[in-house]
């Protein structure tokens, strides 16, 4: 099959990163990889799993030629990277990137491009609690959605540049505002995170007695919540910082929820509790009936 | 091996229940099972899969002769369970349950002991999200805790022979004091599944276009969620009334630690998030050192 890509530039070769590479390869969706990374020891990585056709330290050097650039980075890099890139851009070129907060890669992103160049922002929903280049794998976006918020000046044939590329990969593909998109990962991803964070850390301030058998004893529920938190404090930190306004309101909804099995439980309400579970418990058939899981 | 029951009753047959008696049968812990359930359709799936010797409907034939008697159903059965039970226990045997609330469980099964019977209530840590007979297999408590909680009336011989069996099955086990137990369970189980439930249901109360997309994009953190909130609606009904108090108190404390986290957020501090995330990634790490994932 053609390649729907011919020099995919990827800025930032962690977890997404070097998973869109591998995929890239195991489809065929580019010709030929550039892979930039900041970080010398993750460079030598990339090298030595020959992940790569070429790796530089520049993303300027990265951008040069390329069709496509990609940036897998937190979104903290977004305006830096944006200056180096843009200028490098070849006409025709798509700069795209594969961050949970779409308004504001938007925001930092847009300033930044020249006529003749198009914004097509993505967001591969799909991940893992580990970092690295070692940490990818091709597999990681099968059946998985990709989430594609064009900006209105992106002429259509760029942004069906960037579906094809996911679908390529592996993905399904749809299409919505930043807005709306921001507020559906507020709820489903970064509140869940949030409160995973949270908790782990309710538990390890506990005295040093209960501290110890928190770990020892997490076999039942409090597990996934630690699997969850492991996740890159940093990529969390800007995420959280991006999407503000969307967590805090969704955070607010929770807060109401919390409070009604707060007081079901104080009161011994055992109808309330049972109704609510069992609620839940057909939300997550619908999660499996989607084959997300 | 000799086995370290000679007749095992195991009264209520899900997956806590029958996992037991697949690890039983596995490691040639009891010489005859006698699985009891109140459920029609579950006795004939267990005779189908022919789990147990002997497989009856009433609690008080499943208690006459067995030297153990475990009691594996949702906690608001226990005491009418007890009444049933316990008449029959013949002398010198051994009371136990599998329930994940160790001072309720001996406030509904003590007041029923007999003289010359013996009462020691313990809670294998560990589980899955599904129910039922066939949902068990006999790897369920491989290298997972049991905690044992005797009450001062059982002789030493007791406690040891609950040890020695769970040991059998492929525990670890450790004693704890019941209040102890419960404070441990609150922050490690039962709050992490009282803040899935809420998240999953906050997310289905959502505009319904939102709702929609909340399961379509679950991939990432919400799916770990909908596992945790697909556990049994009546089980974790019973386990949040015999909680109350250490529930609500590690809830209280939890609310705190998201008070922090969302003051970060609305006001843009960065570092206090990278702080709070970081120190959560050391507990998971703590978690994989201690080989319960």
């Amino acid at each position: 099959m053609k390649p729907v890509v011919g020099t995919l530039a990827i800025v930032g070769f962690g977890l997404i990163g070097s998973s869109v590479a591998r995929a890239a390869r195991r489809s065929g969706a580019a010709a030929r990889i550039v892979a930039c990374d900041a970080d010398a020891a993750a460079r030598a990585t990339i090298r030595r799993l020959k992940l790569a056709d070429r790796v530089v330290a520049s993303p300027a050097e990265a951008a040069a030629g390329a069709d496509m650039v990609m940036i897998c980075t937190p979104m903290s890099r977004y305006a830096g990277l944006a200056r180096a890139i843009c200028p490098k851009l070849k006409p025709g070129a798509v700069l795209t990137d594969a961050g949970s907060v779409k308004r504001a890669a938007i925001d930092h992103l847009a300033p930044h491009m020249r006529a003749g160049t198009f914004l097509v922002p993505a967001h591969p929903v799909a991940g893992t609690e580990n970092s690295g280049p070692e940490s990818g794998f091709a597999e990681l976006f099968d059946g998985r959605w990709c989430i594609v918020t064009p900006t209105a000046h992106a002429p259509k044939a760029a942004a069906a540049k960037v579906e094809a590329f996911w679908k390529r990969l592996g993905s399904r593909t749809a299409r919505m505002t930043p807005q709306h998109h921001d507020r559906v990962l507020a709820i489903t991803s970064h509140v869940p995170h949030l409160i995973a964070y949270t908790i782990v850390n309710t538990a390890s301030d506990l005295e040093s007695t209960l501290r110890a058998e928190v770990i020892r004893y997490s076999a039942s529920g409090f597990r996934d919540f630690t699997r969850v938190a492991a996740s890159d404090p940093v990529m969390w930190r800007d995420i959280f910082l991006a999407n503000k306004d969307a967590v805090l309101e969704m955070l607010g909804r929770l807060y109401e929820d919390i409070a009604l099995l707060q007081k079901a439980i104080r009161h011994d309400e055992g109808e309330t509790l049972e109704r609510l579970f069992t609620k839940a418990r057909r939300i997550r058939r619908g999660v499996v009936a989607a084959k997300q899981d």
